[in-house]
């Protein structure tokens, strides 16, 4: 038995003695009570998580787990396969929309080739003699050159699937390992919102057209044509769907299965990780099927554009940290809402409490009060 | 006549160009088009704001207009009105929730008294020879120890009023001399959500219940109560109400008053400003009521947890970067959505094209395309 299903059912629930901790710290500090809204309750979490009295979310590590999409035979992007290909090396050179956000951050990327239909230069290894630009930052740990075709058969075979889910669960627990307090998220697949839309609507039951939207821009009729596809491949595989597994190996990506086992070992290794938009809610939503007490330890970080993501937010019953209609992938969501995080954090730090401020805090009757 | 009111008609409209030369310069970044989502806006307002290729939106300014209000008399708070004062030392000892979060953005707060019952030592003024915490950044602009009580009689005399937008409107023309980019603004005032539900309703023709919201923690029996007080103060002034200067003089507060100078002063001085939430999205509407052009201009951080907020920012067709169930105050949510806009500007200035990245664009025509 491969480590992360062996470790599965040994992921803690939060202690609410912590939560109760942090709420009384939150409730000392000069505002009015409750005043931070759902940032309160992201604290909360944090300090049960991380069981201590002050919060540091440094060191940070973002992964963007790369692969590709038999699907992509059937046509179902604007854009062309190499584009994955492409996209790694301008992460890699530091030139792509996550670059930024992660220099603003502190933050570093570091891009994983799980399935890219494509050969990455060696020197781009992780070894410690490397050198040269993105040196370090791509780790090989590519499965296949792209996954099969789901309307023809299976994306994966089970071997596949659990080598994914065991390379995600592996660097989780190397970062945990090297001292990373903050995981984030994200991806890049051509064809990914495809196989997201095919697990989230499989692991969901809810009907494919609700559950597929225009991915990287698509008119109408291209959506419609998706939409047909991802049918076509439930109608051939809807027979396993009572297993999220399954559902992973027969209609996932490779990409979607390594987030999960990522998001498994974050849990299992108390690590906050901060889940991007619609592909990686998919890895997650996944991930929650496998084991519900993974919810604690996510951190949604925006509501995408993708039609069906406000759907799966509210199922889980959670309320994302952004809501800016943005559906870019690449973690760049998750980046966004780990500023707000440090933001957070930082209240929670460095506020002085009533008492040491001297601020007269709420009278304690007033004639109209309730 | 004052200058506020002089040049009230000298704000600019944005100039169509550079927005389309924003739209161009991300569209070839690398991307799909719009997957940037609302920030993409932001992006094209800030180009035509600076009318600059690259955005700079250092150093940032962030004002705290603190005043106290006469309607506290009422009782239409939990906290006592010496909580005003409270936290303006509070601010200036670097220990609120605004510092940690100023902080943690690079940006300066400096905290104008514009009607705090208190007498702040003049140690803490603005002259160059001062020394100690906080000097330099509390602005003695004092009009009055607090407005009047709404419910008996004008907030503040026409005097007052004038005097307040003036104030505004000359701490952003300096800023705008020193070199400030950026304007957050915030506000502190025990019972300035009253006065800002007064106004709102007033402006937009809302019932006084729909635009009154539980402040800083309102039970049910004191909602109800400042509703009451409200309506009081409504049907005493009313009849004034097709003027936004009347409606500011009669039931505002000097610190809504004086944002709304300082509001009117940074769309004079093409600099953007970040409304934080109710109290100051009443001085931002007081504004636009004087010039709709103002609006171009504003950034609205986030959706307060008060009531009518929603409604202010459906009326205005506007979309707040943030919707974090906060009920602060104090610029904390304009600071937490400058940290966005700082995240936004790096991906303008810092993502790489097509062409430079060497990516695949997307595909020209495709057989399902529409």
């Amino acid at each position: 038995m491969r480590e992360w299903a062996a470790e599965l059912h040994n992921i803690a629930s939060l202690d609410p003695a912590w939560k109760e901790k942090a709420r009384r710290h939150l409730k000392q500090q000069t505002r009015p009570e409750g005043s931070l809204g759902i940032l309160e309750s992201l604290l909360e979490r944090l300090v049960a998580i991380q069981k201590s009295e002050t919060l540091t979310i440094h060191p940070q590590q973002i992964f963007i787990f790369a692969a590709d999409h038999g699907v992509t035979e059937e046509e179902v992007s604007l854009y062309p396969r190499e584009v994955t290909q492409s996209m790694v090396l301008n992460f890699l050179n530091d030139k792509a929309t996550i670059s930024a956000l992660a220099r603003y951050l502190g933050a570093q990327v570091k891009v994983v080739d799980i399935g890219v239909d494509a050969d990455f230069p060696l020197t781009l290894s992780l070894s410690p003699e490397g050198r040269g630009q993105g040196e370090g930052r791509l780790i090989h740990a590519k499965i296949g050159r792209g996954t099969k075709n789901m309307t023809r058969e299976a994306a994966m075979t089970a071997e596949e699937l659990e080598q994914a889910l065991q390379v995600g669960w592996d660097l989780v627990r190397q970062a945990k390992k090297e001292g990373v307090k903050l995981i984030g998220l994200g991806e890049m697949g051509i064809g990914n919102t495809t196989a997201a839309s095919a697990v989230n609507a499989a692991l969901t039951g809810q009907p494919v057209d609700v559950m597929t939207g225009r991915g990287t821009g698509l008119g109408e009729a291209m959506l419609q044509h998706k939409i047909e596809v991802i049918q076509r491949a439930h109608a051939l595989h809807g027979k396993y769907f009572s297993d999220p597994l399954q559902i992973l190996r027969r209609v996932g990506g490779y990409e979607i299965a390594a987030m999960t086992g990522a998001i498994l070992s974050a849990a299992r290794h108390s690590l906050p990780v901060v889940i991007d938009g619609w592909i990686v809610s998919a890895a997650a939503l996944t991930a929650i099927r496998l084991n519900p007490k993974v919810l604690d330890y996510l951190f949604f970080a925006h509501q995408s554009e993708e039609r069906g993501h406000r759907l799966i937010l509210e199922l889980l019953e959670v309320q994302p940290i952004l809501n800016l209609s943005m559906r870019l992938g690449e973690a760049s969501g998750a980046a966004l809402a780990m500023s707000i995080l440090e933001a957070a954090v930082r209240i929670y730090n460095e506020v002085a409490t009533f008492a040491e401020a001297e601020v007269p805090n709420r009278k304690q009757t007033t004639k109209h009060s309730s």
